[in-house]
């Protein structure tokens, strides 16, 4: 029973109808498709956004690197909570994107950056004169690596801070679906409203192949985006496959659907957790990322009952571990898995 | 009617077939897949490379420039064709994987570099000591850019003149399958057997999605290909969309038998072009590539008729154009295009 | 009257006669001078390392950057001090010619690193498999940026959890000297036979006009050296100017002579600070740089009457401040600082 | 009897006289020294630009990498000539600092860039939209790597073709003092006059230890080239080691002096060999670089007697040498080769 992570997932049966429907006859090459027009098309109005400039991408890694590329230079330093993704998960792609710049960790409770704590890193930087890297960007991931989400309010404030010292934001929505269905929130209100310049916007983890949006709000970054994007080899020939993933994805909802699930069959994870007195968690349950702690020996119980799932560090005599629901997870899933914890 | 490029076709029915096979359930993620294994054993088969490192990614921009950094410092110099596609086509990909490094241009007739102008340009470079930048690698591309064909002597010419100096040599196989039906060659000889150490294993053009292959012959290089892959945002979470594709793609021979195909229509489109007085080729045709050379005027007449197809830079009073044949041309469509061209 | 850096002041005397008279006639250029003969002789015995390579550039931020560059892989990590030379006052130029590496910050008191914070790092690093960046060296500062001095065996702590993971060790002694003469340790103890790799040695703040060696103990280095030094735009066409700098430092003890007297000054301040009640360190004082705390107004009343040195962030109520002696600091200097304080 | 670089000359008495005095007493380090206000408007002055911003390095290979940077971006080309200083001679020093670019080689008989050539050159790049390399910058060589000069007619021709295209234009001159001597030209002239946006501006071959200036002439560059010295390592801290060479070597019109020297003194060697039936000339002689080719033989025959030169690769049966005459360089040396030339 799967519970490593959403892209242990297939894709939704809707993504892969458009995938296949795409594939009839011939296409421009090179972003240049019909699909893409239509995408495009779609995330502008999910975005209230009718100028940003959008584009696609095949991995998460990607879209972070590129966009964070577009506003931090080389002798630039990009905040972010020490456990980002873009710190910990990409083997230094923002920093080889952007030639070299610096990430710069920021201390915050369950995954979320500390407004004061990034004020200060900000203002320290500052201070450096010609001898430090100069504040670059902001980058804030929401649903966060602890599994929390940003409020809207919760991402301008930190927006406001990154605002006042004249600093860009960027927003890693590699589960923005999942993040909007837990808020309640707009995409606008919780991008461009909120003081977002630029978004990672997820589709792989939650029902795709393997697609991501770079959505841009200020145009005139559109043609260095490209440069880039060429650049870094991701630039399909066959883009058709990319866009239709998207055009799937967004039609009538689907993406927001495939989230709520997802959220709630965390939530459901969490309920059943919550009755078992020796489980406590390190995270609050927010979205569809769970960080339960259990004694010690819970883990080769439940790999012995056929569970699969990350284990973390933990204190002495304790365990933890990583469960991720997605799109595909069942509640039988879930409820098989409450029965293996119970034993 | 598409002669734009073979990346205008979409994939194989069987390539497709195989993706929405893999989509089925849960696969473990970043090319722990079961698919993954798979294809390694069929490249490993075909290559007689049993020992070979194989990994995927999805545009052969970023084969080329992964491999080619796998070899080359960042003080290095890549030798290859003047017009090589890694030259021309590539917005500077090698030069970012490799951090700077240079390529240095060699001529040659029709697509390929002459030995003895490549000798010519390592010995040079060997002479500067630490002021210039150091020979690094040589880079051969099969089917080249003006749509020759290098025999396994032809490759082996040049890898003898790399390897003589020490030089490790790469063979970008964009449209690699086209290269082997036109001479006969098998994998094996055609790389390993001929001096090749790293090969860009195309699928895209060929009737895939979007999927290169990474062949390395020394498997020593195995890490360090991970972390460059990774790095640069290439490493696929649901890998197994990569992966299904290549396997699809190989089973069975499909990927000769498409390459068979191209060719064919290639042979058929020239046959019928060497029957027009006024028509001249720029370069031999060999595979599914052709440079046809006509009258000024054509261009202007054939799009009105509805062929799609990339013009190229021709001397006073005449046309070039440049013609790929794909996997999904038909007889009919070659037909068309001759009847159109007669006017 | 300077408190600011050791390089507000000039260079010796004998540094400048050296370099006086090394400017007679014509010399061979880029590193092939008799002088640099000379200075790497000097070296390797004063090092007790025949077999090491030396080279010479103009400032302590290229020295290391390109030290480290030879260990650390553009997807490494360097561990060092979270308030390291390299991390906080280079511009991120380790991160350039590592071209891309990460600096991981490691926690510890008075600019020391903590072995068990470092060897907590280390391990967290190798435990993100291809998706974290790979540990790739451990940069080890003396004397450190609080002005506190590392003992041999303090150095041999730190590198032996460094090579423990199979970590190599690089060592900033931009104040080198003073920190040999702080502990009475051989240039040899205090490097190579306590496990470190690479050092930067000083020469610019203790007495240069501007001259730094970079020390390498494994002799495989060198070309890659010479080549990366170019490549920076680091190599000197009149060497002869740089090696003449080192010459006349070392010769006689000179070097050692020099970075006696600055730490003298350095205790004489110090002492002369121990006897104001209101005067607290920062940090204990090892060698010549002092972080003396004292009352708000003090930092007024210390220019007006012709003090420089720089400020530092201080509690509410307090002035911190950072003051530097150097090898032309005179008891005067110090005798008219402690009275400018007293008021 | 030195010919084989004008680096090989030590500094002139006046530079070293101003070195010397600058080392007295105390001065602020990192540029901010009163010797550097005093070379700033000295520049400023000389170019007749009292807006530009002025920096010094010490080696010219970072002082063309520097500015280079400054106007291309890492997706970009610089078109040069064939054999400029930037392709051949600093170890991609440039497509280091620009972090990948494109050096493109344009072809010019003795050592200039055909106009029509770099015409060419730069419509081909603008042709391949996202695919290929981005137009950057122009860069022109004067003194060439042939010792011939461009005229400030010459420099405009190809700054015009730069500028018709909307790319900024680099001066490498390494030999800027020869150059202008050469041509009666004032620097103005031969700059912003003629459309140069940034000059690497000589010191050391001309009679200094170790400084070239980099002169932009738009102001607001200043901060981002300020980062990029500092980021490169190029930022001295004894800054005044560097300005003082540069006062020293303006004041009165020494640099001038030093230059009309140098090249007269070239002068005084191509009327000698003029008269020798058997010697011809590579290129034509216009400041303090010939290329004499001779018959086979003659190089033993001059290392025998002592004279030190470069060989240069010659057609068969003959030979061919760079020598280059410098501040230092006398009549009787001179002379000297001459007569040793006769045998």
């Amino acid at each position: 029973m799967w519970f490593t992570s959403d892209n242990a997932s297939g894709a939704a049966p809707e993504v892969m109808a458009a995938v296949t429907a795409a594939n009839a006859g011939y296409a421009r090459s090179y972003g240049a498709d019909a699909f893409m027009d239509r995408a495009r098309d779609q995330i502008r109005e999910i975005f209230e956004a009718p100028e940003a400039a959008v584009y696609l991408v095949a991995t998460g890694t990607v879209a972070n690197a590129l966009a964070l590329s577009l506003y931090c230079p080389p002798w630039g330093a990009v905040f972010c909570h020490q456990h980002a993704h873009i710190t910990e998960d990409e083997c230094g792609a923002p920093e080889f994107y952007m030639h070299g710049a610096k990430l710069v960790l920021v201390h915050g409770a369950h995954g979320r950056m500390d407004p004061a704590a990034l004020e200060a890193a900000i203002v320290k930087a500052k201070g450096s004169g010609v001898h430090g890297v100069q504040p670059g960007a902001v980058s804030i991931t929401n649903v966060t690596e602890a599994g929390t989400v940003h409020s809207v309010a919760g991402v301008a404030a930190l927006a406001a801070v990154a605002r006042a010292h004249g600093l860009p934001v960027h927003l890693d929505g590699a589960r923005f679906a999942n993040a909007l269905v837990a808020t309640g929130a707009t995409a606008a209100e919780m991008t461009w409203k909120a003081g977002v310049d630029v978004v990672s916007f997820g589709g792989t983890k939650n029902g795709c192949m393997g697609v991501e949006a770079v959505v841009i709000f200020d145009p005139a970054k559109v043609w260095e985006f490209e440069l880039r994007r060429k650049r870094g080899g991701h630039l399909f020939s066959k883009h058709r496959f990319l866009s239709a993933q998207m055009v799937g994805y967004l039609e009538d909802g689907l993406w927001l659907r495939l989230a709520a699930h997802a959220n709630a069959m965390g939530a459901r994870l969490a309920r059943g957790l919550a009755q078992m007195p020796d489980v406590t968690m390190v995270h609050p349950v927010e979205a569809n990322i769970l960080f339960p702690e259990w004694a010690t020996g819970t883990h080769a119980r439940l790999e012995a009952a056929g569970a699969a799932y990350y284990p973390f560090p933990a204190p002495m005599g304790r365990e933890r571990a990583r469960l991720v629901a997605s799109w595909s997870t069942t509640e039988a899933d879930v409820d098989w898995f409450l029965a293996a914890l119970r034993g």
